[in-house]
């Protein structure tokens, strides 16, 4: 009668400290409340939530006008080529339990989103991670390693706006990965859950050949668990028999409220404008009170979508120590080591979300993290 | 690059055949969309949605009101001892991938819930079938099955108005049960989903020491997806952990509509009343009408609870062959063997769900599948 548990994610556990209300959180993943469309979203389950099919069981595969919608905006070139899931989460889950076997390898970019490591752990895959740089997965280091023997059933980036390291993956990259993942024969999986958070620069091409991974989380709303994969129609169905296993289908209001919402004319257009343009304002605002208050102890670039600034210490500092200091300075980030793909690594890096902090709560915030610098350079040994 | 392919359930399959308009479907296992509360659950949604928090992310275990809800109701101690799962199914597919390991044995009261054989062939269990009676698990079957050397290290039952077979387990088979997992060692998981839909007899006590699955799909709305499970509360934080991985946390909006629903002063008791009544009126209709019109050909009991009932054939008649004759006749329902757990077992039997017949359709659809029967009886060899 064993049970058998998984490590918990250092991100969640926290969570739950950076809930008081005296801290300002740079720690969570969370999208802004204050700029999901509640009233759109409101009058879309009002309007759903009289028919009763609403209510009722539905496909396991998903609401068939919102594959369409998906299918449409994804290139994927029929609906059958989408399976709608609870979040891109659960779709990586699925990923993961049906194309990767217990013992076999998947690289990751490291570092890495921590729901991707836990996914891949739950599978039994045994994780190898490839340093990535300002341009994503550094594609001439897992050529190499594949060339040295490594045979990854799987390789998993997040080519937009990274997850934690803020990078997109560069354009000749991503032609090298779908290259070797040829020539190797290994899967991709491309999780685009910020791909429409995007301010600056032009969107790249997909990865030509990958398995695509989307979410409503961030633009719409993370609590309705709406996202999805798209991918071979072969991937596809093997996704949904595992889907009817794991809970039958997704929360059909939930799919319904989605549709309606991204349906509704016009609607999608000034909603994205509009959270691009505030989540633009914080990512400034947020840089630049960093480097008015701690040019000299961190370093950090304006990025041009996403949600994240993935900033380097200054020698002398680790994120873990600075932590400490910080919650007791009443601000909170998420240190850079809870990314690592294996252990002891990225100790010199944070990860900052400029998405909740208002504009004006940034300095207040950089002045805080100033004074855990200084307690912390204080303390060091001479 | 493999796929690995789960086998498709036999009854999903079987719906997209009997939802032609002209079925009439005994084969769903859906609640009748007319009896869902509907304008309560559009209130509940009305007023949650003015929360910005109903949008955004939540807790991995579930929203605590609700979960204080469920620990009450189910007399678990506290509500560390609840997880909110996206239905009981993702409860049942969390606690085959927490408590077994690949090529352990589960042990499934045969005929099973076709939704289990999945999960825990998901999970990469072998399974092993024990039969069922009008009482529920042969529990002296197990016992020879563990004396004789078999070591599960599950075994899953539907206590109450199971899936198919309609049996409750006899109180004193609780105990039994009880006692074997006591003396031999193994996790009991009891799936609860039809608990509540009881109009006849006394609710049994819930098993001693069972890991308890539940479900709001039966008597709210199976399209929100809320679930629970109960357990120690190692086990929850263990299953935490791997929804964690699986999905992140249940819908926000889906978990507060139904706790909105549930703690209205004085809605469940009549909400239940009515649903019961209703249940326990199709039930005798379409038992009387299948007594009228194919007594000679089919036998079943009226059952005190649930959604079905598990009809016996006359000698000469298999399921599959009639489904064929019935589609043809304009009546559908699901084949025994479909539930068994291993092969060619209960061919004999079918599945007739009467929860969405209307009482003025029971007649119609008995003479339907008299029809049929009539048709294999013209066909059979002399």
């Amino acid at each position: 009668m064993a049970v058998h548990t998984l490590r918990s994610s250092a991100i969640r556990d926290l969570l739950a400290v950076t809930e008081r209300p005296d801290v300002i959180s740079l720690a969570g993943g969370l999208p802004a409340a204050e700029l999901l469309p509640h009233e759109a979203i409101a009058a879309a389950a009002d309007v759903e939530l009289r028919d009763p099919g609403a209510l009722q069981y539905s496909t396991t595969q998903g609401y068939a006008p919102l594959r369409e919608w998906i299918a449409a905006e994804s290139a994927a070139t029929d609906d059958d080529e989408v399976i709608i899931t609870h979040g891109s989460q659960q779709a990586l889950d699925l990923v993961a339990r049906t194309l990767v076997r217990p013992g076999e390898t998947v690289v990751l970019a490291d570092p890495a989103y921590v729901g991707a490591i836990q996914a891949f752990t739950a599978a039994g895959a045994d994780l190898v991670g490839v340093p990535s740089d300002g341009d994503g997965l550094r594609t001439e280091v897992l050529a190499e390693l594949l060339r040295t023997g490594c045979r990854p059933s799987l390789v998993y980036v997040v080519p937009d706006f990274d997850n934690p390291s803020g990078s997109t993956l560069r354009a000749e990259r991503r032609i090298q990965l779908a290259e070797l993942a040829d020539r190797y024969g290994f899967w991709m999986v491309a999780d685009e859950a910020y791909r429409s958070v995007r301010w600056a620069g032009d969107a790249g091409a997909p990865i030509p050949g990958a398995i695509r991974l989307g979410s409503f989380s961030k633009v719409l709303s993370p609590g309705l668990r709406v996202g999805w994969a798209t991918g071979p129609a072969d991937v596809i169905s093997s996704l949904v028999l595992l889907k009817q296993a794991a809970d039958l289908h997704t929360s059909t209001l939930a799919q319904r409220i989605v549709w309606r919402v991204v349906t509704s004319p016009s609607f999608m257009p000034d909603h994205l404008d509009r959270l691009r343009r505030e989540y633009q304002v914080r990512a400034q605002a947020l840089t630049s009170c960093l480097e008015l208050e701690l040019g000299h102890a961190l370093c950090t670039d304006a990025p041009g979508g996403g949600m994240f600034l993935w900033a380097r210490l200054a020698a002398g500092l680790d994120g873990r120590t600075l932590l400490g200091a910080a919650l007791d300075a009443g601000v909170a980030f998420v240190p850079g080591d809870a990314f690592a793909v294996g252990d002891d690594a990225h100790a010199d890096r944070i990860r900052l979300s400029f998405a909740t902090v208002a504009p004006d709560q940034a300095h207040e915030a950089a002045c805080r993290l100033a004074r855990a610098v200084a307690v912390c350079a204080s303390r060091r040994p001479v």
